[in-house]
């Protein structure tokens, strides 16, 4: 740990130019789903080349099938010290409706929306442009003061998020040695709230698949066999209305091995928060939760696995009304996962739920629709601790320790693929219209990112 | 009761002669959903006012918006006889695909398909043509004899039973007086099998209803809210898994008033026509009854009431995956009503029963979709008791009082209506591919039919 004084004074001092090469950035429209932006695309990567490789970086632009990466690497701290991947993308939603915004999308500007609230407008200031530029900037500051990093950084901007990453395993596959570091540092998230920053370190994983249950040959005329024949409707609803006993919990066999209790002080901290349900539900006209009883809200969503319905069908279900007694009806399931539950192993209880619920001469076909672990970083992992101090000193509130309910696949196929854990800090707000009109990125989120991302490298340094 | 001997020989007689006037009929192609045939439907009532005027009947054609009904009366019995209403339909079903027609479905001809299984062949020979045409040659060998028939007969020919009956319920109000008889004789059902006649004294009813489960205001994510959210699609799924008990018992309170038991009478000569569970459920693939317990196949599907769902849909049902938890859901249900049960009773239960399990956050809207009660001749009507003794002196097997699982909409517009009982006489077979190519009527059917109507008239007139 350093003085990190002149290093934050160099960051405040450089505001205004760090600023201005955001809107640079932000300027070039890379929309990376729309073939009519590819050259666009292109040259957002070429100008983080051209960024980076001026701060000393070895940078290059990898061609891939669709969009090109940037890859960066910066290794001078020296072997005795962390080595980090730092990700991010370069890529941008569509802008459409254009009528909605309030300025062009991509010509970027300040606006005070209050006395003392000021934002930075504009298409990709916070997804995710803003938010990888926090990180650059901070590199500049450190550079520029001490003349190197306080550990070794290597910098991957993907160019395809906002449009299904098609490139990305293949080329962490091909890229494996290069892109392999001791963890990675992804900056693609939100704060708790404007004062209080946020280190997500447990998402959950997801189990998906569909359910077929089939009885007779045909659909049936149910004057005619209503009473006699199996109706796979009312199957597939008994079925899934078993999934849960009626304290909420998941009623499958072994479906809870390898859940853990959240540690009571993290549990704690989540209180402290203030979140209750009638606020998180109420914004979507709900306001009771509806799974396992006794739980927090944040628990529930953050810490506990569920299984849901996201889809049934079966008969018919245009207007009107047809007195059938369908041939099949179907579901499609998830599971979210935490801690350790095995993916595998909750499928494969599922399919024997199914199967030992089956009446007779009804038959079950299973589709599976992917399978991911939950991810859990440890948190009593000395990283955790020590971003979550930095991020503290930065901030007024001090940094809490967060859930995520669904998975981010990126964090994933770094865990799988390279074997690495990521650390989820990001500077973004709950009303940054990320993928909406008039996307807008705080300037304080901006400017005490870059600030934190100082005191997290020196702190990983130390 | 008269000495029937001499009508039934003028029937034998005059077989070749009631053929031929049937051939007549059915060369008119008289598809009622086809406008190209507009004139056809008339020109086939027209036939029939000719046919029944020849015999003696005071009969004419009444135009309807859609095609016109004939009606004819011999009321010459006198006032001391009863009044009977009998009821068919010249309209038959369109013919495509014509290419699978083996002979051209309007060109009707005698075909051997086995020595002495003789079938009359083209489109309307059972569906209704033919079954119509036994009720008017028995009357026109009764005349021959007697100069005279048993009772007085009222007789409605439909021209729309095939595209849904547009006009027939206005025509019943408008002439509501004219058409009010004893009771009504429908020509339009099938014999139990080629050797077995059967009476339909029993139509189950039927309620539709559609249920909708909301929770949130809009579709959530998963991810974000899987655990917390209330689930339409789980709170349906319960509901409608509830409706049975596990011996197959609707559990609707109040559901089985109204409910009598099958005499034991009527189902011991069930019993004997030999059918089973394996034979029954076995044309469609099935084996086991699904419904209640303890009772026979024919007994599930004529003589008790059932709850299905005929439709279920919520969330996402396309391809692949979507991890969504729905705003709704919603199910589309009928009951099956049989004896005394109350229609609206049963609607306001269900809804009644939904609302009791909606958990918090959740509401229920409830749309109609008809309802109607069921139809029950009692089963020591002196009309079924003479007519049953009738068919089983014309056939080789005792006549068979059943149940018809589904509704027949005219007896219960007859009910409603007119306040009459409807008599079910039909001589189809399950074979005779109504609606489809090549159908078909048995020589016998018609034949044996006719003197079938002879022997139920004098009966009646007794």
């Amino acid at each position: 740990m350093t003085d990190l004084t002149p290093v934050l004074k160099q960051a405040d001092d450089g505001l205004s130019a760090s600023l201005e090469r955001l809107f640079e950035l932000v300027r070039i429209p890379s929309i990376s789903t729309d073939p009519a932006y590819k050259a666009d695309c292109r040259k957002a990567g070429e100008w983080l080349v051209a960024a980076l490789s001026e701060l000393g970086f070895d940078a290059r632009l990898d061609d891939t099938p669709g969009h090109p990466m940037v890859l960066a690497k910066d290794l001078s701290a020296g072997e005795a010290t962390p080595h980090v991947l730092f990700y991010g993308h370069y890529d941008v939603q569509p802008v459409d409706p254009l009528a909605l915004w309030e300025a062009p999308p991509f010509e970027p500007a300040l606006k005070e929306l209050a006395p003392g609230k000021t934002v930075i407008t504009g298409r990709g200031t916070s997804d995710d442009k803003g938010q990888l530029m926090t990180f650059i900037e901070a590199c500049r500051a450190l550079k520029a003061v001490h003349g190197r990093l306080p550990c070794r950084v290597t910098i991957l901007f993907e160019g395809e998020e906002e449009s299904g990453s098609p490139s990305l395993k293949p080329y962490l596959e091909a890229h494996a040695q290069e892109l392999k570091a001791d963890y990675a540092l992804v900056c693609d998230t939100s704060m708790w709230n404007a004062e209080t920053p946020a280190i997500a370190a447990a998402l959950r994983g997801l189990v998906g698949e569909e359910v077929t249950i089939e009885a007779a040959d045909r659909d049936l005329h149910s004057g005619m066999f209503g009473g006699a024949a199996a109706n796979p409707i009312h199957v597939l609803a008994t079925i899934l209305a078993g999934l849960h006993d009626e304290t909420g919990r998941v009623t499958l066999p072994g479906f809870y091995d390898g859940v853990e209790e959240t540690p009571s002080q993290i549990k704690a901290s989540w209180e402290t928060l203030g979140e209750t349900s009638e606020k998180f539900l109420g914004e979507v006209g709900l306001s009771v939760p509806a799974g396992e009883q006794g739980r927090s809200i944040l628990e529930l969503v953050w810490a506990r696995p569920t299984a849901e319905v996201n889809g049934i069908t079966g008969g018919y279900t245009g207007d009107g009304f047809k007195t059938v007694i369908a041939a099949r009806a179907s579901a499609k399931v998830s599971f979210r996962l935490v801690g350790a539950q095995d993916p595998q192993a909750i499928r494969a209880a599922f399919r024997a739920y199914v199967e030992a619920r089956l009446p007779a001469d009804c038959k079950a076909h299973f589709h599976e629709h992917g399978a991911s672990p939950a991810i859990q970083l440890p948190y009593d992992s000395p990283l955790l601790q020590s971003a979550r101090t930095a991020l503290s000193d930065e901030w007024p509130k001090p940094a809490v320790i967060i859930g995520m309910g669904g998975s981010i696949p990126i964090v994933g196929d770094f865990q799988r693929m390279l074997g690495m854990d990521s650390l989820l800090v990001g500077f973004g707000l709950s009303d940054d219209r990320i993928h909406s009109p008039n996307e807008k990125y705080a300037l304080t989120s901006f400017h005490k990112g870059i600030r934190s991302w100082i005191r997290i490298l020196d702190a990983i340094g130390a």
